[in-house]
Order: structure tokens, then C-alpha cells, then sequence
């Protein structure tokens, strides 16, 4: 949390820096007027298609809800057009964005103090941040350069089994991860599937990014894979509607035994710690979230097609640059690197010297260019030392060419 | 909490009965029309009060934002005018609703397994849930007629205090509790403050009701009474506003040691809870509650006079008609009693025979009338046995009267 603090702090302190760090949507596209648009297509659709009266519209929209939420059978149909994913509405929770719902899929899971939670190191610091808010260990199993390693993994649970410890989860974001941008291949989908079978761990898949493609299609969720449900679904709608709305889900369809000896979906047991967290999702939030997927006839994938372009056109800009400032042979006799993410917010740059603070800071006051360094995203004792993560997703095309040329001109200096 | 499923259970079985359970306000002054004029006013005040651009109007509204709230510098002006209580903003949190104040509250005192919470019992379900699923130890005080008893308190801690344990903070509802509608004398308010004091607690004043009064003044609320930091104020706009916003706050001046050794205030503990809980909180709810705070010029109990009134009405029907229907001396031989509170949602009903399960059933169905058993309210082992709770907030006045007979039908049955 120190290096986060820091580069707040840079941030700060260097206004007019050309920032490589937040992870935020890009505002451009968000319309004000649009609001009560959304608002008015929710309400018309409660009184037009499901006829509820004008008294029980207020209700859905003034007092206390149901705890799961609203807007789960819209959520339904809009996974079921864009992701594929077959799932009953009643085991979908919607909750206060996707943070609400790793917290609580957490604290339906581990219960016991020999349950961990495996993630992939480098790791988005949500998830991270919620375990160590209910005081759950949490493994770091590093990933190779195409995201999780399923045999890396498969040596972790063995370790872990061997010291009385029991894997529970593992959380993984298949799709353009944060921080690394890094896409998870269609075998290693598959091989991650039959290891949780196999092992009897469960999946938490997070999806913030896989609309923002290059290609517009992308590969199968891990959840659209599954047949044995074993994963949790993390939704979120941060990114493809608004971050400001807080809406996001779970889809949580595992069986599991109720108090009074029933079966109910692992979404039941997120619904009742739900209950004493947030109690419901705030209704104004779920409506106008609810009217967007309305008005973009529960296809969000088509509708983010102007975002994702732009965040495309913002990743082709950004390589382009890069690798017209620092062409390849300089780069490598240099000992300089990055990915190349085919979709998403965020690209990883390798350097032959620590991207730590002195750097970022040096970073900040001679070049005016900011970045987020790795290591925030590992372990205390971890890696990512001299490594970059580099976001495009703020940025215009203008600014990201610039901030590139600043960039260049930095690492030309301490690396070159 | 299987009282509670029972009681839904029976409530949807038995469509048709009044229900005295529902501690939801009153339905009938919401206007959804006033949304997007609340947002307006919102918006208008950033641009207009505050010189924002309309960039930045959009970023507040559609981005994730700033963890402990974009309103508290309104809320903080309304607490000034409604409450005599003077907050520095800073101090203050906005959060999901009460709950998510609670929570947050709860997760940032408790942290050694010897930190005990202390709980007037009977007490509302949403502070000893938080509790469970933070697994803190929670011990339940019997309150007198009055409402929390300092004796009992304090003789409470030292009984803890010889276990090795530490009482670390009293929660407390002093004005109209939930679930018995008694309301804390000032002397007692006194008393209890004096005693945080001495015996180093903490008090959580929780305070959904203290507009809805008969006398229009009310008593001050502990915080408006705290000269020593030793309250912490969890305040809520779902009864003064509406429920579906979801949003709340917690005033939170405590002054605590930060990570760096500064000293900061407790708020910004909470905060960096809430950032892996909820991130912030929903904008779009902020921007409705902001404007509702406006355009009522920073004062919600005048513009609360119409609900006050109106559940002064409902009140006044509901004791009235109790009163006439089962004479001073005729429940008095029955062993039928009721306290008389001045103001809030609820009323205690003591009856000579069990109020479970059972009566609830035969209440349901054969008087068309349903009320919460008070025992929800109490520990597993704890009392109430033979109490109702009436809530009166979620009724109109017609349906109140009816109400009180079918209930007064009942009694007659099985108690005279």
C-alpha cells in the first residue's frame, strides 16, 4: 500500500505529468443527459413489459429491495448474448460494483483458518485488499508470460495439502488481467477447468475487461466453459457501463445445503452476508444500469464497440510509439521489454533497473510521465521489481503518443 | 433468524392480513418524479455553488470517486442545523446505507479476540449481524423500561473486564429504539457519556428516528452532547430521505495514529476499509440525497414535518385504539401491557402467553393480523418470549385501526 500511497502522492505533486496510471474508464463517452434517459427506460419497462403498477414502481425504486437485487434477469439475458453464459437468474447477486462481490464470495468460502486462497501473482489489489479484511491467507503462485500456470499452480495445492492447509479458490482474471494485460490461452482455460475439478478448488473468474478486444470476439469465459460449476462468475459493469453507478454481480450457481437441509445456490448464502453488509444494492443505481442494458437490447459487447475502439486505437498508438522510440535492437541490447496485450487497459515494461520510487519520482519531475510500479501488485517480498505497468485506458490518443515520447526519453536515459 | 424466516414465510402466506412487522417507512410522499430534480439540484450546485466544469460534473457523477463520499460537507451542514452537531467533513464517511457504517465501524475497533461489543438487548438485528460475520464477540445488556441501563453496564464491564476481555464499545439507538420504541432520558444520556469516559468505551448512536416525534424537538443526541470523542455517529437518510438511495454515513472524529505516525481521524481508518468493501459509494445516490439535502436548505426535520406527522398519526390511531378497545383494567387483569413511546416506528406489546411461533400462525390466520415476535431481537437464549413488536410505519391510518381490532381480537381469544 506504501508504493499506491507514493504514487498518489507523485501524482499529486506533478499535475502536469501525463499519468500511465489510473485504470479508469476513459470519460469521454459518458453522457450527463443520459441519466434520466436510463431511469425512464427502466421504469417503462417495469410498468410496459412486467405491468407493475405505479405504486409498485415507487416501491422498486424508493424503499428497501430485495436483497439479491433487481435487475438479475436483465444481468441474465446480457450473459447469455454477450459471454454465452447459460445461468439461472436466481443464483445471480447483484452487488455494490464487483468489490461487493469478491468481498462477499469470500466470506461465503473461507470459514476456516486452514482455508487459502490462491491467486496468481502479480494479483489486482481488490481482491487482495478483501482477504486481508477478513484475515484470509492468500498464496501467490507466479504466473508465466500467458497468465496463470496451471502446473505452477497444481505444485501450490500439493504444497499446501502437504502443510494441513486446504485451497479453497483460485482468483483469476482471464481476460487482458490487471496489472499485466496478459490473455489467458484456450488450452490453459480448459486445463485450469479440470485442475479445479480434479483438485476441488473453485474458480473465481473477474471479467472487467473482455469486451476491449482487438480482434471484437475474444476467447470463451472460463464460466461459458464450465460444466461442473466450478466457477463464480465476478461481473462488473465499471467498465462497460459507468464506475460511478457501483453496479456489478455474482453469479454464484454452486448447490449448496441450507440450514434447514435444502439445496440453494452458494448466491443465497452471498444474499444473507449481503444483507448485513449493504442490504441491498442501492435501486437507483440497478435502474439506470438496468435501462442501459434495455436500451442496448441486452447486448453490451455492441454497445462498447466506440470503447472499445478507442481503447484499441490507444493500445495501437501506445506500441506504435514505443516501438518507434525504442526499436528493437536498442531495446534489447538495452535489456528493455513489454507485452503486447490484444485487448484491454493495461501493458507490462520490463526494465534493466528497479522501477521503484527514486524512478518514479525521477520519472515525474524530469519527464513528466507517470506509471504505476509492479511490485504494488505482489507480495511484500515479491516480484516485479523492475517492472512497469502502463495503463492506456485514461488517456487520449494524443496524450498516450506524448506521454510515450516522455517515457522513452526516460528509460533512454537510466537504461539505454 | 429463523424467527425472521418464519415471520416472512407467514407473511407471504397470508397476503391478505395487516401487518404490523414491516419497519420500512411509509410509502406514500415518495414522488419519483423528483428524481431527476433532485439530481438537477445536485448538479447545479457543483457547477453553479462550486465553479466545476462540466468535465468534472460528468467525472463526480459517472467515475469512480472519492472513498468517503462526494456529500459530506452537505451532510456536515445538515447535522449543524438539525442536530446541533458540529462535524469537521473530513471526519465524516459516507457509506451504503447505515449498514455499511456499521460494518465498516465494527471491522476498524475490532481487531483482538478479546474486544467484546456490547449490545442493549433487546437490539436491532443489523449491528449484531455485522458482528457474526465478523465473528465479534457481542454481549447483550437487559435494558429497563427507559431504555439502556448505565448500571447494569457497568457492572456489565467489570464482569468482562475480570474475564481478560475488553468492552470496546456500546451500540445504542437513544431516541425511539428499534425494536422497542423506548427513547433515552437526558439524564441517562448524561450517565452514559460520563461512562464511556471512565471506563474507556466507545458508543455507536445510532439514529434512524429522532426526526419522527410527537413534541417536534426531541432530546440531543449523544453526539450532540460528546465534548470527548467518545461517540461515534451512525447516521442514516433511509427514513428521512428514502431507502432505496442506500446511502448513510458515519461521523467518525476520533483521532487515531496513522501508518506514518501522523494522527488522523478514525474516518480515514474506515475508509481504506471501505475502498476493498464497496470502493465508494454510488454516485448517482449521493447526487439524489445531495440535492434532497439542497433543496430542503440543509434542514430534513422541517422537511420531514409531513412523514412526522404522519406517523404521529399513525401513533396516536394505534395507542388510541388499543386503549379503547382493551380498557386500562381489563388488560391490566389480563396481564396485557404496551409502553406509550413519544415518537419513532415501533411500540412493545407484553402479552401473559408466548408471542412465537405458534400465536403468530393463529394471529395470521385466523385474525388476518401479523406483528414480529420480540424475541428476533434477543440472543438465542435471551428474552421476549411473551413481547410483540408493532411497527406503525408502513401503514395508513385506516389500515392501523383495523389493524388494532383484529389484534385486540386475538387477545380477547387467547389472553382475557
Amino acid at each position: 500500500m506504501d508504493v499506491m500511497n507514493f504514487l498518489n502522492e507523485v501524482t499529486s505533486r506533478y499535475p502536469e505529468a501525463i499519468s500511465f496510471g489510473p485504470g479508469r474508464p476513459y470519460e469521454g463517452l459518458f453522457e450527463v443527459e443520459r441519466i434520466g434517459y436510463y431511469l425512464d427506460a427502466y421504469t417503462r419497462h417495469l410498468s410496459e413489459d412486467l405491468g407493475r403498477t405505479p405504486d409498485e414502481v415507487r416501491t422498486l425504486l424508493f424503499q428497501y429491495g430485495r436483497t439479491n437485487g433487481q435487475i438479475h434477469e436483465l444481468v441474465a439475458r446480457a450473459l447469455h448474448n454477450d459471454e454465452g453464459i447459460e445461468t439461472d437468474p436466481e443464483s445471480l447477486v447483484v452487488t455494490v460494483g464487483c468489490q461487493e462481490g469478491m468481498f462477499l464470495t469470500l466470506r461465503a468460502l473461507f470459514r476456516d483458518p486452514s482455508d487459502v486462497l490462491l491467486v496468481s501473482s502479480p494479483c489486482y489489489v481488490g481482491i487482495t485488499g478483501a482477504a486481508r479484511l477478513l484475515d484470509i491467507e492468500t498464496v501467490h503462485v507466479p504466473e508465466g508470460e500467458r497468465g496463470a500456470d496451471p502446473e505452477a499452480l497444481r505444485r501450490t495445492v500439493a504444497a499446501l495439502r502437504a502443510e494441513g492447509k486446504r485451497p479453497r479458490a483460485l482468483y483469476v482474471v482471464p481476460d487482458f488481467s490487471n496489472p499485466t494485460g496478459t490473455c489467458l490461452p484456450l488450452p490453459t482455460r480448459h486445463q485450469l477447468l479440470s485442475m479445479a475439478e480434479e483438485e476441488d478448488l473453485l474458480l473465481l473468474e473477474d471479467n472487467p475487461y473482455g469486451f476491449f478486444t482487438r480482434t471484437g470476439t475474444g476467447l470463451p469465459t472460463l464460466k461459458a466453459l464450465d460444466r461442473r460449476r466450478r466457477v463464480i462468475y465476478l461481473g462488473s459493469f465499471a467498465k462497460t457501463c459507468f464506475p460511478g453507478a457501483r453496479v456489478g454481480y455474482v453469479v454464484a450457481d454452486q448447490l449448496v445445503q441450507a440450514a434447514d437441509g435444502s439445496r440453494t445456490f452458494l448466491a443465497d448464502e452471498l444474499s444473507k452476508i449481503k444483507g448485513m453488509v449493504t442490504v441491498n444494492t442501492p435501486a437507483l443505481s440497478q435502474a439506470v444500469i438496468g435501462g442501459m442494458l434495455l436500451t442496448h437490447d441486452f447486448r453490451l459487447r455492441a454497445a462498447n464497440k466506440p470503447a472499445a475502439d478507442f481503447y484499441q486505437q490507444n493500445l495501437a498508438v501506445l506500441l506504435d510509439s514505443l516501438d518507434r522510440l525504442l526499436p528493437a535492437e536498442r531495446r534489447e541490447a538495452a535489456g528493455i521489454s513489454w507485452n503486447a496485450p490484444e485487448g484491454g487497459f493495461f501493458l507490462t515494461l520490463t526494465l534493466p533497473v528497479p522501477a521503484d520510487n527514486a524512478l518514479l519520482e525521477r520519472s515525474a519531475r524530469e519527464h513528466g510521465v507517470i506509471w504505476t510500479p509492479m511490485r504494488c501488485f505482489y507480495p511484500d517480498d515479491g516480484g516485479g521489481r523492475s517492472q512497469m505497468r502502463l495503463s492506456l485506458s485514461y488517456l487520449t490518443p494524443e496524450h498516450i503518443a506524448e506521454g510515450a515520447r516522455r517515457l522513452a526519453g526516460l528509460l533512454e536515459e537510466c537504461c539505454v
